[in-house]
């Protein structure tokens, strides 16, 4: 089974379309609770009503040098059926990119990952020679830099007019997709983007992150980000599941989050 | 003393623009050499000839989940006066670039990381925070994938010519550099990009990779890579310094690879 009817089985199960975001930071978490207690409980009071997980490796990065150990330990408690989105947003040549991709596919055994596409197609394909993993280019991201270079107007090769520069990246990433395998990660934040990705990419699965504390609005998320069958929209929250309360009552504030994003999201879907 | 004045220092001392790529491969390390001794080792064998050391994440990432811890133990063998480039190319939103920018200068006490612009200046900006510590931009990259969106020619805001986009990243790099610690990556296997780069950017530090096995041209990336002063060019082998010897004699093979690299590198500068 692959990475995307992997996605769409979770998806009908759970019938959800959420993707909560691993970013475990000791400054939020309640004092006394260790980072991987923390994750399962998490993971434990939400895994009924995902689509996925997206550990963000940052997180794990920065609580030390054992960071990956912490999360090898925390990815344990995520039930198989349910998969993982490594979101490490790595990107480098060839040689270099295969040892990422080794990094988070078979070391950490992760389902996805996320890449930065600025490096091109050979800093790529060694993501998507794991025919059965999933692979998310960033096209256009959910923060306010997205305007600096991804929504500048470019013209592609052998063509007069000018493009957005994220719209290209869509694009190749099309004609790069010959194992299937290719997903897009386009931010919330901003509808008309998203809304032309999807046209651009009808079929690929689209990564949308920053529905929660980052403001997106969740009904153009959903009407834009959704394939034709209503599927293959991860739409992720992270901030506002895990540190919905600050208390010893986080796993249960997290859940109540998560049902109420689930149902925000059905609601506009009228499922 | 902040990362270009450590690296002008060290340059003059070991009259070296060379930096040694730290990219440990199992496959190409003597069997029976554990992986820290063999850094040890090529540390020790050349730290009088160059004026970095880079490691590759992605080489330590995949050696396992333990794998930063042997870097960390990698770093306690360089001189504390020779700058580490952490080659991460590490790029995300806000909160989550504080978590990498982080993990690369606080957990690991690096003096510089390489970041890819894509998602902009926020993505940037806390690693530029860092006031003593480097921050290189990828620009144009040595792999055939530089040709895939790095040279699409863009149109820049209120313009109406366009410019290929690695020259806005280094425009943009200009424009933010308000704490003068960012530098560029640009690629040592295309000379006429590097040259650009070093018109627009005259006193940036330049991380030039790509002369040793990628085939770079050494005197072009010499001659349009130095500053004024035929200084702040870094220019990185790893392979072909790391690996000159497969045996046991890897250590004083790299010695000797470095020495000549260092020399042609001199040469060239006529020095």
């Amino acid at each position: 089974m692959n990475f995307t009817e992997k996605l769409v089985n979770v998806s009908r199960q759970n019938n959800s379309l959420l993707c909560v975001g691993l970013d475990p930071d000791p400054a939020l978490i309640p004092p006394g609770v260790d980072v991987v207690e923390f994750n399962r409980q998490i993971i434990e009071a939400t895994s009924d009503l995902v689509c996925a997980y997206k550990p963000n490796f940052a997180f794990f990065e920065s609580l030390g040098t054992d960071g990956m150990v912490t999360l090898e330990r925390t990815l344990k408690h995520i039930p198989g059926h349910i998969p993982i989105i490594a979101d490490a947003k790595r990107g480098d040549i060839g040689n270099t990119a295969r040892k990422y991709a080794s990094a988070i596919f078979d070391v950490l055994g992760c389902d996805a990952a996320t890449v930065n596409p600025y490096l091109g197609h050979d800093s790529v394909e060694p993501f998507i020679d794991y025919a059965g993993k999933g692979v998310f280019l960033l096209c256009h991201t959910s923060n306010a830099g997205a305007a600096d270079f991804q929504q500048l107007r470019c013209r592609p090769k052998g063509d007069r007019k000018t493009i957005p520069l994220f719209e290209i990246v869509a694009m190749k990433a099309s004609e790069w997709n010959v194992r299937g395998n290719i997903g897009l990660v386009v931010g919330a934040t901003q509808p008309e983007p998203l809304k032309r990705v999807r046209e651009l990419c009808p079929d690929m699965p689209l990564l949308i992150p920053g529905i929660g504390s980052q403001g997106g609005d969740l009904t153009w998320a959903v009407k834009y980000g959704v394939d034709g069958n209503g599927q293959r929209a991860i739409l992720n929250a992270s901030r506002q599941v895990l540190y919905a309360s600050k208390g010893k009552d986080f796993a249960s504030a997290a859940r109540n989050e998560a049902i109420k994003l689930r149902d925000d999201i059905n609601l506009v879907l009228g499922v």
